[in-house]
This record gives C-alpha cells, sequence and structure tokens, in this order.
C-alpha cells in the first residue's frame, strides 16, 4: 500500500512583498509528498528533475520517508524554472520566467515497487501525463485526487475532460470552477463537474476556505486567518497533499473523512505560507500540527441547541 | 425591555439580471426590524417617511410585532428613495440615483415609550444621527450594534471614528474593514479597529461567510452557498437584524452566544437574497428558519478525534 505522488520537482524564484529569493527547490509534487508526509509513511514521488537538483534536497525527501525512487534525475539537463511576483495583495501574481526544461518531453515511468499505489495524488501537470500515470498502473488506485488549472483549460481543453472524467476528487480554486464549468454561481459549477465524472470536487477559495462538493452534500471549511502571509506560493499543493495523506492514513473514502482530510490539508497550507518556498513544512512536529488543528477547530465551531 | 431599530424606511427600484422592480419597499431598518422579528417580539423602529409610504406596509411591520410609534411620516414630502444595478456576478452594483427626500433633516427622536431600550441596532445611517440616537437613551443599552459603510470613511470620518468608539460591535464588510485601518490582512484590520472602541468586530464578507473577532478569538462563519443570488439588497441588513434579534433573545453578551447570532443572522440574509426586496422575509415560519439552520449545522460541522 502507497500514496503516489506525481507533479514537478523544481526551482523557483519568487518576489513577494516581504522579499525575493534566490532559486529555491519548489513544485506541486514536492509541496504534496512533504505534506503527505506528515500522516503517512508511505509516499512515493514520480517525477523529473536534471543534474541541478541537489542531492540534500533529495535526502530532505528520504529524511520525510518519501521514496524518490521515481525521480528521474536526467544528466545534461536542466530542472524545471518558475519565477514569479506576488503583487500587494497576494491574491495575484505575475509570471516572470517559465523555463520547461526536463519537463518539456517528461515521460513519467512507474517503477515497479510503485505498483502497489492505493492513493494517487495527480499534482498539477498536462492532463496527457495525468492520465499516463493512471493507465500505467496495473490496478486502480482506490482514490485518484487531480490537481489542475486554468491553463489547460486555455489550451488543452479535451485532454483535460479526459483526464478529469478518470478520477475521483478534483480540486481547483473558485475562478477555475467558473471557467470549466461557465457558471457564476458555485453550486452551479459543481453540479456541472461533479457531471464530468468526479465524485468529489473541492473548491479552493484561498483566504476564503474551500468547499467540498458530493452528491448533493456540501461542507464549507474554514481557512485560518493569518496576520502574514508571507509567501502563497504551494499553499495549494500543500493543500492538496495534506488531504490525500490524511486519507491514506484514514483508509475509508467517505464524506467524513474527507470533511477531516480538508481541515488537516488547509492546517499544512496555512504553514506552508508563514514563510518562503518548503522552508517551514520541513521540520514540523507533531504537536505543531496538533496546535494547528486546535486553532481550526475553535475557529469554525458553534453549538446551537 | 426593547429592541431599538434605527435606520432607513425607504423605496427602492433594483435591476439585477434577473429581472426589474418598481419602487418596492426596503432600507436598512425596514430589513432589520423584520429579521429580528423572527426572534423577538418587542422591536421598534426609529425612522422617516413620508406620505407617499404605504399604510399597509407599516401594518405589515405591525403584523410583525414591529412598534411604528417612532416612525415619523412626514406630510408633503416623499420617502428616500434608492435605485441601483447589480452587475452580473452580484458582487458589485452601480447606484443609479439616489434621493434623500425626508432624510436630509431626519431628527431620530424617540418616543417615550421606547425607553425601556435593551438593544440598540444602528443601521447605516450618517455617524451623526447614529450618535445622537445613543445621546437621546437615558440609559446606555446593554447592547449597542452598529453597521456603517465605505460612503461614511469618505467624507465623515471623524464623526464615524467618534460613532464607532461608543458601540459594542461593529459590522463592516470586508474592503470597509481594509479602508478603515489602513491593513489589508483581516486579523491586522480587526486589531486595529477593535482598539478603537468596540468589543467585538464582525466582517462580512458575502458569499464567502462572515468573521467575528473579540479580544484573541475569532469565529469563521460560512455562507450558504446557493445556487441563485436573486437579490443581495438587504441582506446585510438583515443579518445584523437577525444577530441582534437573536442576541435579544438569547439575553447575555458573550463570545457563544455571538457566533450563534452569526448563524442565525446569516440564515436569514440567505432567504432575503431568494426574491426581491423584502419579499421572502415576511411570512417565514419557524419551521423555515429551523430547517435553514439546521443546514447551516450539516455545512459547517465535522469531527476530529
Amino acid at each position: 500500500m502507497s500514496l503516489l505522488v506525481i507533479g514537478t520537482v523544481a526551482f523557483d524564484a519568487i518576489e513577494t512583498p516581504f522579499g525575493k529569493t534566490d532559486k529555491i527547490v519548489g513544485g506541486a509534487a514536492t509541496y504534496a509528498s512533504l505534506a503527505a508526509s506528515y500522516f503517512y509513511d508511505q509516499v512515493k514521488i514520480v517525477a523529473v528533475v536534471g543534474d541541478d537538483f541537489p542531492a540534500s534536497e533529495i535526502k530532505d525527501f528520504n529524511n520525510h520517508h518519501i521514496s524518490t525512487e521515481g525521480l528521474q534525475v536526467k544528466q545534461g539537463e536542466k530542472s524545471f524554472f518558475w519565477s514569479g511576483k506576488y503583487h500587494n495583495d497576494m491574491n495575484s501574481r505575475d509570471t516572470l520566467i517559465t523555463e520547461l526544461n526536463v519537463l518539456a518531453d517528461f515521460d513519467p515511468i512507474i517503477p515497479e515497487s510503485y505498483q502497489d499505489c492505493e492513493y494517487l495524488m495527480l499534482g498539477n501537470l498536462t492532463p496527457q501525463i495525468q492520465q499516463t500515470v493512471i493507465n500505467r498502473l496495473n490496478k486502480r488506485p482506490k482514490l485518484i485526487v487531480m490537481d489542475t488549472m486554468n491553463f489547460w483549460m486555455d489550451i488543452a481543453m479535451d485532454d483535460l475532460l479526459k483526464t478529469i472524467s478518470m478520477v475521483d476528487v478534483l480540486t481547483i480554486n473558485d475562478a477555475e470552477a467558473r471557467q470549466l464549468s461557465g457558471e457564476y454561481s458555485l453550486v452551479k459549477a459543481a453540479q456541472k463537474i461533479l457531471a464530468m465524472g468526479p465524485e468529489y470536487l473541492i473548491i479552493k477559495k484561498g483566504e476564503h476556505g474551500a468547499l467540498l462538493f458530493h452528491k448533493d452534500l456540501i461542507f464549507s471549511a474554514p481557512a485560518l486567518p493569518l496576520a502574514e502571509v508571507f509567501d502563497p506560493t504551494g499553499a495549494g499543493d500543500t493543500f492538496a497533499g495534506g488531504f490525500i495523506g490524511y486519507m491514506a492514513k484514514a483508509g475509508e473514502v467517505n464524506f467524513h473523512n474527507m470533511k477531516n482530510a480538508i481541515i488537516y490539508g488547509s492546517a499544512l497550507a496555512s504553514f506552508c505560507v508563514e514563510k518562503f518556498g518548503t522552508e517551514r513544512l520541513k521540520g514540523l512536529t507533531a504537536d505543531d500540527v496538533k496546535a494547528r488543528i486546535q486553532q481550526f477547530v475553535s475557529l469554525a465551531s458553534f453549538i446551537i441547541e
């Protein structure tokens, strides 16, 4: 039994109102696997990097009990690189540089030892690659969670719809849900998107929390109000990784566990944004996570007799 | 013991993507008093209208056990009139017409029989008039809730700050909290606003729910995700009225009761937007409200062992 995470492992250079970084390690699979590792000890990565990727960072994955057997290191090539600058409100950003490098012809090879995958996290990548991963698994995983973004809606809608039809849970933000469905109301958008295949839809609303839709059930999760969001990069991937990590730990796929998984994912995302890159996500203690979860419980609980 | 509501009683003409109304009855005190009447039977209005205001509408207030002794009817004058058009997203609107009419020289006279006021709802009006009402009460009410808007921040900041310093609870939206405090982070904004005087701050976030701040406590309340928002006019006033109506019923002023009051206020606001004007707010049954509250409980509840 394992949790397979596919996505980018990459370099980011980030500028926020609080400061600026050189190239630091980022990528959807990086954030998602680190987050998942807090709840589950059989996390495995499929990704690709160049020979510029530091061995110490690979060791950091392994220190989190994350298997990197499926992390391809391409000699003579460079890792995917993204650079962006956040606006003052931290809710929008400009992409300054995108260098695909090794990602341009990424072939997601699944090591034999990964075929025990029960939980599959498809981090944001081309829908075609996400689909290939599903097809290369001998047995369909018990739970497939897919993250994606507006970019693929703009340039690869047919592939995207095909991949969406193959997964159990789709995670997108509110603007993307509106774009994908053509509906402004998130309730109507959710009805249309659930009809595309997934049993569950999570709409991420950043500082406003998240909504989980399943049949005619809705769960509204709060976000922790923060005095400072230092760097939002990776928050969505961290959320998704924490979510599926908790689901793998819980075992049973149902609405109750999904609600809690959203709270756990949100808690990890709230740590992620406190520092640049993955800094805050590495080295959290169980007590840190427990205390943060308690903050979510206090934040959202009310008792009406 | 009574709950005094001060604010506008007026005519609105509304255009939304769903349709268009002629002059219909609206105004902050109208929505707030109707909402409060579902929880408390000693609601009293202080407001002013012209002789164009229909007697049948005054009777509707009385049918809701709302006292209109303090509703001044100015012979030979016209009621306040506002006309607006909502954009397709329903989150923004253009004001087409504002005719102050009787509101231009409104003197908020408090009938002697209103001096038993324990709960005071200051609906959106000039901060000077809101202040006058507080000063004209012989005994300071147990709970003063104040609603206001960006307009007064633009043209009457000094008066506004003076009035804010005199109240217990301030309700504003997120953009207004940012404008009033000069802080983008709502946590920092709340700290600054609580330092201006109020013990409690409610930040209304429309479709994203509401946040309650008190000392270092925060409560995040969800909004009910709706398939259709037919007409948002009056939702904020309905929320505030439901909030203080529930507080009057609960009796004790504390964080626990305020959390529930926010859920009750949100529930009534979710009815308000289902039809034009006050139509949906009139004639709800206790069962309607109870069922809606249950939807909020289902929506937001999670159990983490």
